[in-house]
């Protein structure tokens, strides 16, 4: 199932538009080529709207927001929504200033999201106004793990029924939801930490997974964090001892590039409560 | 001939001034520095002639533009113009949103472009106002292929002459011409367009090999085609069975590292017409 | 000692928030993390106070400034003085144009820098006016040799006297003074200056070793200019004949990953004049 959604991507070759930070925008750009989309960048006010006319699905990232592009975030988003488009919020560091925490706000307050996809620290920032995030990462107190998973699978399913959109929480364990159902995904490696931006990464591809799943929103957000964090798991046993971060970035965008629907099948590890 | 071309850019080491986009920036510098040349960004209106000013060419890339980068671009073109500089447009885009064609054919009207590079549908709606650019890549049905290469050597012999640049359109099949003699090149692998910028590396790759070849502009630009084409084709070959699109970047930047106007010459493949 | 300074990091995990280029961004943040730090990025002058107020360093790049970026370069540094964090300034251009100097010169006349690192050219500009900056490069006439040291680390401690600061003068021999001190460092490889950014990358880390080592400034950004030389020497000796400077860039981020105090300690050249 899971599988039939990466499978489509690469029928379908969505074209994903991104209003991403400056940080981790190309390796967005090649993560969205790898598994099969196509990406393409704007974040002006002026030329947005005619952009995510032409696409099927937009993802807005606040990782490096400006005034300037802020306003195109909120332009491009309502277009999208006019015209039924898939439209995902990374809500990058919510929590750690003002602007950011109010940006994300006023964008779910405004806009339609299918998605919301973050650490469970800017999730909480947004939900309960109360998460702690350390700047761009999840606070280490906030962490979903074992222990508080109960509590935590019913948090996500709170905040989806209430947003309305899908909630993808991404850390060591992964929780994806609609409100009815929670994926609980056990894929990845904790050196993906030491990366940045395999989130900004995820956030476009799953924009992807969106478009060539319409039917299957919730099913397509859980098969893009599985392609993640198994490309996470594969691109570190083709690791050697001189490897580092860097090359570990190359190998799990590589292995995403040479995954297909079977191979996801065969990895992905996750149980629906 | 080709060959020269590139030994000239290790032996002069020209400055470039690029205003591009912030996606593939990294790679363009990278790929400057890899091939010779020496770059520097810069697109603030306050700060573009100043750097221009101690440049040899200006590479202008419209991919993610916007209110004041598109003014930094006419103050370093009009300034790159006065001071007899060569002078490239990467109309990234151009069709797929009104901002991008107005902007280009603004640029157009009011700077001289040495070269104009780009894809078939970008450049088409240069000529015509009517390519169907698919976001930032080119339109399956604009396609440059062996059956209608007459008519398309024609259209860009044409579009040079009106335009007095040098046009080059890169795809399968690769098109240089001055207007009188077309440069029909071969090179290169179609999983180039699976990586993000091959396009924007080349056109800051092929600024610098005018600034080192101020009397061969047309060789010059075709040089450039081929030594990112044979780069690519290379670079595959170097592919073990695990890697993909982000290891190929690598492997493509480290070709053009690696070659010199000996190899350039054994494997550049193209006729002219 | 200077070994310390680096396991020091690792302990530490220093949040530095950085008002960096968009060339070299990606790099400078995986850099961060390799180090053992954690990189914030934010430039919008409504966001910056809130973002440099959690994090423990600042780092100031004025490498593609715009007037937005640098409204944002003062609040972020007049608030980190205010809250005593470290503050380092890489001036990356200062020479090549008025906007670049006026607005280093300013920097420094408004905002005290812990560690102003750049090229001996940058260097000269802020202390003589008269550096003459090729782009973003240093001039071969003002290259630090075996033949001008004595020269240049008098002017190097006279300069960090002047300012106040810590002076890192990078380039083949690396000067790092505090006025009374200085150190005279000989890691590195002359190919590193064809990646775009090992300068940028050495500015991110060294605010993260500064942070992390409060009482021993000199001695931790010289152990972040051995970190980073060390790192080129051991990249390169992991290079293929098929390898170039893409594969160099990554190679480096790796080396800095897998360092440790002790490997650093062994491998750090350098002597105290």
């Amino acid at each position: 199932m899971l599988g039939k959604c990466l499978d489509n991507v690469r029928k379908n070759v969505p074209l994903v538009h991104n209003i991403t930070n400056y940080v981790t925008v190309n390796d967005v750009a090649n993560v969205l080529l790898a598994c099969g989309g196509s990406p393409i960048m704007s974040d002006e006010p002026d030329d947005v709207e005619d952009i995510t006319a032409i696409c099927g699905g937009l993802n807005i990232n606040i990782g490096t927001l400006n005034k300037n592009s802020i306003e195109g975030m909120f332009l491009a988003g309502k277009k999208a929504n006019e015209l039924n488009h898939m439209v995902l919020l990374d809500p990058v560091g919510a929590g750690a200033s003002k602007l950011r925490t109010d940006t994300a706000v006023k964008l779910m307050d405004e806009i339609n999201f299918t998605v919301i996809r973050g650490n469970i620290s800017e999730i909480k920032t947004l939900a309960l106004g109360s998460g702690t995030t350390k700047g761009v990462d999840a606070d280490v107190a906030d962490a979903v793990s074992e222990d508080n998973l109960d509590d935590a699978v019913r948090f996500v399913k709170e905040f989806a029924k209430e947003s309305g959109s899908v909630v993808a929480v991404t850390g060591a364990i992964d929780l994806v939801s609609d409100g009815e159902k929670c994926y609980v995904i056990r894929n990845g490696r904790p050196e993906m930490g030491k990366i940045t931006g395999t989130g900004c990464q995820l956030s476009g591809m799953m924009t992807a997974f969106l478009v060539a799943n319409p039917d299957n929103i919730l099913d397509a957000a859980a098969a893009a964090v599985c392609t993640m964090g198994l490309a996470g798991e594969i691109g570190w046993s083709n690791m050697t001892e001189t490897d580092g971060n860097s090359t570990f970035r190359n190998r799990i965008i590589d292995a995403i590039f040479n995954m297909d629907g079977e191979k996801l099948n065969d990895g992905a590890k996750f149980e629906v409560r």
